[in-house]
């Protein structure tokens, strides 16, 4: 059977030293279950904090913690002089945008236009950067980081030897193994190849299970920089209709294997970019088996696994990968250290072809950034920055959720995340995101126009913003200026 | 026309601070001219330090430096109370490999056998490690590098625009475009793009200037990464005889070209390794040239290009190139920093090729080590650096050639390097270069042997050996127990 997978740890230098949740964490979790399961509605009180930590035997202080993390989820909110409430949400803009494709759509490579090349550039260079997926590089241990770029480097040498340079360092790959421990499942450090980013891994995954002309069963929309990939690699797309709420059809998808010669998926199981969905254990697990009994292998990009919001950590699919055709992608740069590309792949009977193609595409990778997260990992305490980490974002996603839901006008729909920093949205109906690009970027602002996360250019009413900025006046100005303009774009349709 | 290329410029962070060769290099050099052209013989006797001190009106301190410049690069020997006497070098052994490989030969990419994906780890991870391509950690400037991690880090934060991610941090492309400029041609910094290594960087250009199926020129032997690589892209191999001492002959070239397809030339002009020559720059304008002519790119990886022991340093041929047709590919790795894996490609035409295959192969580059090395090359000597390297790794080849006069049996014939640290060995015919590698292995001892620099399996009975590490007697012992191998083995062959 699978390890418990509830584990919350705090990484040190021991064994997979697994403790237990905090006891806020504990409280915070069995309000949150009763708001979902409608034994608390919209409106009801909750009791006070005085109440609350008498009935769960805790401190005051205790207590204060459960209800600030509940009202950073936005499940909550403080009246003042009166006490906390369940939050109601405003219903006229903010439900679920729609999948925006009906039925799964092949899209070769030749007939793609080029428009991203620049859009490449222009996403991320924008002073306010809504465009990009880069995270607001305050979440992070920067001064603690470049402690460890020092220290780790004092004592060591360089790697000597071919293997470690080209499978990475074996205390960072070890560290890795210990965390995927830690997340309930096992993968052996054999298997763990250090990659540089995120995007090496991925890259190398589909090589390695594609050849040119071949067929990749993407979900759509998806993100752009993986659209990019499959046109480099002469790759055909095979784009699946994927609900915001819970991701592919397994029905439809078992239909389409059928119908379809694919040679791989490649898939975001865990807040999926753009949409912010984690699909469920048992449905990943159901996909392993679906995906196995028809041999095709998963490209499975994690790299934002440890931005889950909820209380659980929903375990990667890799996790229930029994034949080793699940090729797991992880990366450190959106959860410990931006800028380091140091990510790393676990790709199960593929692992001697990922170590061939490294060889002759970056042949290994950078030592000192990986001795430095190596580090950071054996002497701080990762889980609590992972909390904190979590805890900001999604305090910065529901901010940037109740402006949206202030400034942008009917019509408009956008997910609710269940991890990560972004947001999809639909706009009313003949808005052009391309338009409205274009006159963001006048203004220095960066918005990412739906049609990149699309082989086929769909999504043309969608943008996807970045929500790890600190909330500030000048953002509120911004987002109040993109909520006028898609507006006024949709009033000028209407006439 | 061309500026100087002679000069020798300390790196500070003013333009282009081209600075005089210094006096005692002068001298040597000057000595060296001599015996090049004859006018001083092997035995005849120098004039007396004091002697040359007054004849160059300099001090003796300064005398002192030439000669030991002098006796550093093998040309010179002191005997105990008489003085300083030019060199004989023994004939027996030592005389330059021939080339192995008579006419262009096209190798397949489908007929190659698959030998060298298991012999990767092998060359590189012995204790005595002769066989891989990493020079001596010890011989570079740790300690000053890791200082750099720690400070250029302290203050910056990480790339935030994607334009930063993918090309490199701007004060690093600064620095590299400083460097041509003291090199003596002009690269603008707009042309550098920052690589995960040489490797990515050779790899990048190789795809932005061939599909599968397409035909590549190489010289040959050639660095065995860069097979890998070819076969890895599924190109085919055009196979070059290259002289040990003057590389390609361009009239061959010439004639290869009209009458092969070639989609691409892959080149180490500078140091190549396994080689060790570098090409006159006269040649290396011919040879640009005559691709230029003839439409065909030229892939010139010269990672090796600061480790030229002459006086003079050669410039590449990217500083001949008018019609940006060079893929000029660079790296830290040989000259500054083993393991931060820092690279770059200055392409020319393709440049933009370039770019794109970067975003969907690493995306970026890591950032400390782009930060760390740029901050190195503002506040440090880089050329005081590079200096003393050079000379360690001369007095280490040196080493390594007169232990293998002493020990190889006759019939044995090596290259004298004009840079880098590798040495590229014929053993007498007949002796099988991996079975020595097999024996050597059971030892604990690496070696490279010749076939893995060949897509055609050629040069049987050459090995390569890397001469970075520091004389010893342990590595004597190593040196001696090789030739006493190879001599059993060409006796039993004679038999």
């Amino acid at each position: 059977m699978e390890p418990n997978p509830h584990r919350h740890a705090t990484t040190t230098s021991g064994a997979a030293p697994s403790v237990a949740q905090p006891r806020y964490l504990e409280i915070a979790h069995a309000f949150a279950a009763r708001v979902t399961d409608g034994s608390l509605r919209p409106g009801d009180a909750l009791p006070s904090l005085r109440t609350a930590a008498t009935q769960y035997r805790v401190s005051k202080g205790t207590a204060i913690q459960a209800y600030s993390v509940l009202e950073a989820r936005g499940l909550i909110e403080a009246r003042p002089q009166s006490g906390f409430y369940v939050r109601a949400r405003r219903t006229a803009i903010g439900s679920a945008p729609q999948p925006g494709l009906s039925r799964p759509t092949i899209v070769r490579a030749s007939s793609k236009e080029r428009v991203r090349d620049t859009l490449g550039d222009l996403v991320g260079s924008r002073i306010t950067s809504l465009g990009s997926s880069f995270p607001d590089p305050s979440l992070f241990p920067m001064e603690k980081l470049n402690r460890c770029l020092a220290s780790s480097m004092r004592h060591r040498s360089y790697a000597k030897t071919t293997a470690d340079l080209q499978l990475g360092l074996p205390e960072l790959r070890h560290a890795i193994a210990q965390r995927y421990l830690e997340l309930g499942y096992a993968i052996p450090m054999e298997e763990i190849v250090v990659t540089c980013g995120g995007m090496e891994a991925i890259s190398l995954s589909l090589q390695a299970v594609t050849k040119p002309g071949d067929l990749v069963l993407v979900d759509s929309p998806m993100f752009f920089s993986g659209m990019q990939l499959i046109e480099q690699l002469g790759l055909n797309a095979l784009e699946m209709p994927t609900d915001p709420r819970n991701g592919l059809d397994l029905g439809l998808l078992d239909k389409t294997l059928q119908r379809h010669r694919v040679a791989a998926c490649m898939l975001m199981t865990n807040c999926q970019n753009p949409l912010g969905f984690s699909m469920e254990e048992e449905k990943k697990r159901e996909l392993v088996q679906l995906l196995s009994d028809q041999n095709v292998p998963l490209v499975e990009n994690d790299v934002y696994s440890e931005l889950q919001f909820d209380f659980r950590h929903s375990r990667a699919a890799k996790a229930f990968d029994r034949r080793g055709m699940v090729l797991h992608c992880g990366s450190f740069t959106k959860c410990l250290a931006p800028g380091f590309k140091i990510g790393w792949s676990a790709a199960g009977n593929y692992r001697e072809a990922i170590v061939n193609r490294k060889f002759a595409s970056t042949l290994g990778t950078s030592v000192p950034p990986q001795a430095a997260i190596a580090h950071f990992l054996r002497h701080y305490a990762y889980e609590r920055h992972l909390r904190g980490l979590r805890q900001a974002l999604l305090t910065r996603v529901n901010q940037m959720s109740d402006a949206i839901e202030r400034h942008f006008p009917p019509g408009t729909r956008f997910t609710r995340p269940q991890g990560g920093y972004v947001l999809w949205i639909q706009l009313p109906e003949g808005v052009d995101s391309f338009v409205l690009f274009e006159s963001a970027a006048l203004r220095d602002i960066g918005i990412a126009p739906g049609p990149i996360f699309s082989a086929r250019r769909g999504y043309r009413n969608f943008i996807r913003l970045n929500c790890s900025h600190e909330w500030s006046p000048a953002l509120e100005r911004t987002i109040q200026w993109l909520g006028e303009t898609v507006r006024a774009s949709s009033l000028g349709r209407g006439r």
